[in-house]
């Protein structure tokens, strides 16, 4: 007896016959190796300007053709996996608009989503179904060489549908995401972009300006690197993540980021207030306050 | 032949015959198990408050005999290391100053040195040869439960000798924690504690600030940790300190912290001003500067 006879019914998962991922980094990467694994994508086309990571690509199994046009890899994709940088989607795009079929779906993996999403909700209208999406996953590493089909596994893909959205779409798009291991939630993308700004963005400011506060003490001549313990190396990794990318991600969700920022240099400052005069009981209940936090972020 | 005859001088190691650890923390029981699998430890007697714990030190090996009494179990020890929290130092060696034998070599693992070297000089001049130490290990976790003997190798110790430390003491304190893996550094007290304050404490209160803050926006009602990723996960493991031992040591250490913070958050003040004003190419910088501290700390 099959498990559809026994009357477990097996879902349908997406499939897609012609995949074209646009920026074969550690999200597009692991995202065709992780759906290739799943066996929900056909033939993929990888799309990118280094030679060495396209080569990485089809070594590793992850794509079957590797090129630098992403105008000639989308013809006849009914999937086109945006994976480029978030200051580069909208002029990758429209390179490709000629070429994508009316019927295609075009999904983006971009950190901030509102005004990526406006943008492309528009330039898109009329020339495929667009979905703005964000699995949230990702390592201080990037590039092809970084990625693992595991990364996606237990971990939140946000989707941000407006009224523009086809349903239909939508439904795919999350089934590929849930066919990788993913929760899919939708979600507003000004919602997305607050909460980005506090669980993501804001924390990686903090740690880049930690290790930017180190740097500067020792290239003023202070060695302090050598006595240094295991609570600055996780910032440093954290901080090790690619100047470029975070650049963008940060002035492209400005308005939210600064707000974050803002309201943390406060609580910092609360805390100076503190400890400059010893008001040990208030303090220990600050701490505590902030340790509770981890019980919900480990379970 | 023997090495020695070989001509390879066989480094003598210190042997402590009794040993008194006061305060069986991670610091102290790693401490225990790790000079007790050297072969420099004798009897060890393990003085804390805690029942439970100190029957994990006596069921691991790391000590002999267990009490609440530190008075008593400094009697006869060749040395007493002092484990138990910065603030409590004072306290616990009043009580234990009139069972200290003359030639007694007292010495602890505080992570703020100058206010305590001051205070343990003065009260052992004349009972005991003292010698401040802070060997720069430790995980988020607490307690005889969390030690472990390797907690201390290829990491970093700095004593802190003064005026009127006993340079014999001093030779034989570098010894034990050499022998146990470690990098030994003098320091004048004052440096330790403005070098500990960038590279140990700062990043504590960034942590803590950053989980409360996050906590403070769930408590307002905004759902974030189902969307995070890792950058904040490595923040809430150091903001999953102890609480009261953080609050002591950043209060003790006040001065340093304080100033540290605040050159800080004018740091994140600027950041906060190129995102706000979309200076990409300052802030890229910026961003580079702080990624390259990495290499450092890694290597």
């Amino acid at each position: 007896m099959t498990p559809a006879a026994a009357g477990h019914r097996v879902e349908p998962r997406p499939r897609f016959a012609r995949v074209a991922i646009v920026g074969l980094g550690l999200i597009g990467g692991s995202l065709a190796l992780a759906a290739r694994g799943a066996g929900v994508f056909g033939r993929v086309i990888g799309v990118g300007r280094s030679r060495a990571n396209l080569d990485e690509g089809l070594t590793r199994g992850a794509i079957d053709e590797a090129t630098d046009d992403a105008a000639a890899a989308v013809i006849g994709a009914d999937l086109v996996v945006l994976g480029v940088p978030v200051a580069s989607m909208t002029s990758v795009v429209r390179a490709m608009l000629p070429s994508l079929g009316a019927d295609a779906i075009v999904t983006d993996v971009g950190s901030v989503k509102a005004p990526l999403v406006a943008d492309l909700d528009e330039l898109l209208a009329g020339h495929a179904r667009f979905v703005g999406g964000h699995p949230i996953a990702g390592t201080e590493r990037s590039g092809m060489a970084a990625a693992f089909g595991e990364l996606f596994r237990g971990r939140c893909c946000v989707l941000t549908p407006s009224p523009r959205t086809d349903p239909a779409a939508l439904a795919k798009v999350r089934s590929l995401w849930e066919a990788v291991g993913m929760r899919v939630v939708d979600m507003d993308a000004a919602r997305h972009d607050r909460v980005l700004a506090m669980v993501s963005h804001l924390p990686h400011v903090v740690a880049y300006a930690l290790a930017g506060e180190i740097e500067a003490c020792e290239a003023a001549g202070e060695e302090l690197v050598p006595f240094s313990a295991g609570g600055l190396k996780d910032f440093t990794r954290v901080a090790a993540s690619d100047p470029a990318l975070w650049r963008d991600i940060f002035t492209m969700n400005r308005d939210e980021v600064a707000a974050g920022i803002r309201a943390y240099r406060e609580r910092l400052e609360r805390l100076e207030g503190l400890i400059r005069d010893g008001r040990g009981d208030e303090l220990r209940e600050e701490l505590e306050r902030a340790r509770s936090l981890r019980r919900r972020v480990e379970s």
